[in-house]
């Protein structure tokens, strides 16, 4: 089975070497009494929940499964599963990032997402439970009525209840303007708040399940008269069981579990089909304007799906590693290293290393990012300076589809790796490597597909402004580069650092000009460009660590030199990618349509 | 669920206007008769079989996968296994490829390639039932006594019985010098040619099943005595039932399925370990000489497994091709395109498109040279001409682990995209997609990891001769190139493919140079290297299909203008890795072997 180490040296290094998220944090006046103690003790102790009490039962899960009662339509997730949500719910971890007004502890994002990580890597399927309750959190923390979120923030706070997000129907996911499902008063006539709603979800992820009392879905659905299409879309909360004003759970509603999908991946997760009779609901914020209401939840939930992949990129190394260091098999072409034993312990093999190395240097690269970006998101939300707010969002907008699609593009190829290494055992579900693969898989399709996310970079975050928050990051690069150009040990990193950002410069500019002509030129490029912007978020973070290992290398931490390695594998080995990106980001439209629908 | 057209319009245009196999095959004796008509009615029927038989089979396999009986050792393969078998047996196609000496059909293997390609694309698992069983026939034919050859060859012919390949113990798959097996004479001190053997196998494909009265297991073990490593190891019959010298089924042998392995794909075959108690065997072949007569087998089976991943990338591209064009969500960029829907089919977004045409391109680049290799085993193994034999077996040799490796690689990318364009429903067991994404996997890894191929291609077959069977194989190309050379149409294809020519040359040298100094430089190239020669090896089939489309575009057949468009699209799109590949082959080792074994 496999095992799962948290990587907390590495969170520190992160936070408190490269990052130094406490002086940031003190800048923000919710967050400024936190300091290195409390973050590392919290990263320690959420640790020893993922891996004690998450991780031993990922492989059963994927292998049971969930079961749908199809009487009771009640939801059965696999063995442990419950017990495990009950252990987090006493140690008070679902209150971790959330706001101390309902009960929450308030600590900043950047450790929950830390958190997340290592939940993540222990069991994907099972920290969508709790994942998903928290964008429900998020949604009605931002756009309930004080009396919505009286009534349910504090037992999502607490995890007594769970949340969901129910949007997709079967003829519409990417499309949402085309959703059917319909909400009408209650009291005909007269909109007192609460309204009837019926139609068929897909795809809810925990949207049923036995380890909570209630669950509150959060539901996309039309108003009568609604404008067609995405303008005519409003939220409502449609609690499992309705709730009475004392905070008491009264009937339960008409929202039911129909169907169980049976997928690729994360198996313990109950991805349900929900049907909605005739469900009692409360709108959530304006009429019609749900889409915009559901998308902090849906901003929230990308960052959480590149922090899902990030987990899975993290353990399937660690697992890998460890096989190739014990595995005996073949000798070295260089001639024996173990002639001890009978064969080399495969690690010996430059084409292991080269994709253990991957693994590793995606997963400390997404470590880097995604950490930076959960900071800044907390700057966003804490700071005491608008403009700082404002452009700490801008920053966490332009980075967020970097986030989701780039880490879960690379999580795909790095478990995929990690699978490699153990040959024909990783294909056996035991060794636990291919639930990896599988697990990894969904990540690039749910919370809008890496196509998707790619369309969200370029056309809306990067052209849409004409360039000025990805002008913003570059200035960070570029100044960054400027300082570092005197450092004659840097400039392995620095130079293709620089090199890359030039030529991002001039790529962006030439499909702003192409999409002139044609705007269908965007989606031609969009994918190959978020790969390379990815690279360029990912080879600034590497040359920052490689900087701080640089300096600290002295020290005779070993930890140092294994990271100064890694940059430059980072740096021989993975960022080559974008001459082929380039390439065909460059190629354009004309290949991809001279052929005839027809013809396909 | 997934459907299945045999892409018999394509495979003709390979045979028929792309490679004259007909002329080709009139060269050789045994092939002389065969004719056009032939061929395609062949491969009309055996589409039929693949379509009608086996492809309703594949979904409902994989979720029923094999049942193993644990007290009478009996493994039932999923529902309609058995049956579709029984057709395949009365339609005489085990006998398709086989020596007419033992009741075979004696056709050339170009046809049965396509044919497996067909039943590859329409259910691998089941395919593999009677795609080991040939290559034990294989193996049997090349390396059996006389003796033998009469007793099982006839019925692995009729397909009356099935056949397995026993090599990989659970400490050992790549380094088979490690097995432990053991064979002793029955008659202790007198070998009369029967042995006892012992010991515990893995991972054996179709290793036990209901569908046939025996089982025909090649088996490698140890004779007592033997020198250690891979040049002790010899090879056996073992089968299910002893066989009388009359040809009737004696005693159940000491050989059984101990255990299924649960895997992350082809289900519905069963991968069995198998346990040898003093089952009874015969030697095939000389004593300590196993290894060199399982490589025939070994070499058929890696063409074999390129043609499962060719198989699931077509399979694969045709639904998701029928999918994009049904699908509606979204409008494309550059405005509607089917204004009187709701929203346009997907198929509109240049993504989409993108992902789309990687496989096509993917599945006819590998259908042409799948099919080029096919011919050249024919003159291999039929020409008249000793030379000849040796050079198209040195061709051969040279484009295997290219076959099995770079089509294999491809598969996945392939299979991933097409199920990438489904959104959430690919993730659905029901839509088929990530069935083959799953099935696609496990071609990476058996008959020797990709990265086994690489280094037999990089190290074996290129540098261990000093490139002289690749400067044949490049030979063919500068030819090529300089015939068209004159040809302005041609000049789009032609450039590009000279200029790959010649890197590969020169990489080729600098990295035989480099190795000279340290041998591992080989293992950090390889992988990347046979990618790249993987695409010169498309680039050039791509050309030569441009040219004939070119030639051909007046006829008014849009064939040809799908064809030609699809040519472009792989030169301006996918082409383009070897810029990646050509970086970091030519960063070789240094960042690989930097980090201390302890630090990963």
């Amino acid at each position: 089975m496999p095992q799962y180490n948290p990587p907390l040296r590495d969170m520190q290094f992160v936070m408190h070497e490269l990052l130094n998220v406490v002086d940031e944090l003190k800048l923000l006046p919710a967050h400024a009494d936190i300091d290195v103690e409390t973050i590392n003790a919290v990263l320690e102790e959420g640790g020893k929940f993922a891996s004690e009490v998450l991780a031993p039962l990922n492989l059963s899960g994927d292998a049971e499964g969930c079961t749908l009662d199809k009487t009771s339509h009640e939801v059965t997730p696999p063995k442990g599963f419950k017990e495990a949500y009950a252990k987090y719910v006493e140690g008070g971890w679902p209150a971790l990032g959330c706001d101390p007004a309902y009960g929450g502890q308030g600590l900043p994002l950047v450790i929950n997402q830390s958190f997340y990580e290592m939940m993540n890597s222990a069991n994907q399927a099972w920290t969508m439970y709790p994942g998903l309750s928290h964008g429900a959190y998020e949604a009605l923390h931002a756009h309930g009525t004080e009396e919505q979120k009286a009534l349910y923030l504090p037992k999502l706070t607490s995890g007594e209840w769970t949340g969901t997000m129910c949007l997709t129907e079967a003829h519409c996911g990417t499309d949402l303007g085309m959703l059917r499902s319909k909400a009408v008063p209650v009291n005909e006539g007269q909109a007192d708040g609460s309204y009837k709603i019926t139609g068929n979800k897909i795809f809810i992820s925990a949207g049923e399940h036995d380890m909570v009392a209630n669950i509150v879905h959060l539901v996309l659905a039309r108003l009568p008269g609604a404008p067609e299409g995405s303008k005519g879309i409003s939220l409502f909360i449609v609690p499992k069981f309705l709730v009475n004003a004392d905070g008491s759970l009264g009937a339960r509603n008409g929202i039911f579990c129909g169907g169980l999908e049976h997928k690729m991946g994360i198996h313990a997760n109950a991805t349900c089909q929900m049907v909605l009779d005739e469900a009692i609901g409360t709108l959530v914020g304006a009429p019609n304007k749900g889409l915009a209401a559901m998308f902090v939840m849906m901003n929230a939930a990308r960052l959480g799906v590149g922090n899902q992949s990030l987990g899975l990129t993290e353990v399937a190394y660690q697992n890998a590693a460890a096989y190739a260091k014990d595995r005996i098999q073949m000798r070295a072409l260089s001639g024996p290293k173990a002639p001890d034993k009978a064969a080399d312990p495969i690690i010996v093999h430059p084409d292991v290393r080269k994709m253990l190395l991957t693994a590793r240097a995606y997963a400390e690269g997404g470590r880097a990012l995604s950490t930076y970006v959960a900071l800044t998101l907390d700057r966003a939300l804490s700071s005491a300076d608008e403009d700082e707010r404002k452009e700490a969002l801008d920053e966490v907008s332009l980075l967020t589809p970097i986030i989701k699609a780039f880490i879960s593009d690379n999580a795909w190829i790095a478990t995929s790796h990690c699978m490699q290494v153990f040959g024909g055992h990783g294909f056996i579900h035991e060794w636990g490597m291919e639930q990896y693969v599988r697990d990894s898989r969904i990540n690039m399709i749910y919370e809008g597909t890496n196509t998707i996310q790619s369309l969200d970079l370029l056309g809306r975050k990067v052209l849409g402004d004409n360039g000025a928050k990805l002008k913003k990051f570059g200035n960070l690069i570029a100044s960054f580069v400027e300082d570092e150009g005197v450092n004659e040990a840097m400039q392995e990193f620095i130079n293709p650092l620089a090199d890359l950002g030039d030529k991002v410069t001039k790529l962006t500019t030439e499909i702003g000009m192409k999409a002139f002509g044609n705007p269908d030129e965007v989606g031609a490029a969009a994918v190959d460009y978020l790969r390379i912007v990815g690279h360029l978020s990912f080879a600034y973070f590497w040359a920052r660590m490689a900087k701080v290992a640089l300096a600290k290398q002295g020290s005779g931490d070993l930890f140092y030199t294994a990271k100064l390695s890694t940059a430059r594998f980072y740096f021989a080995k993975l960022l080559p990618e974008t001459a082929m990106l380039i390439r065909t980001a460059r190629a354009g439209l004309p290949s991809l349509m001279e052929m005839d629908e027809a013809l396909f």
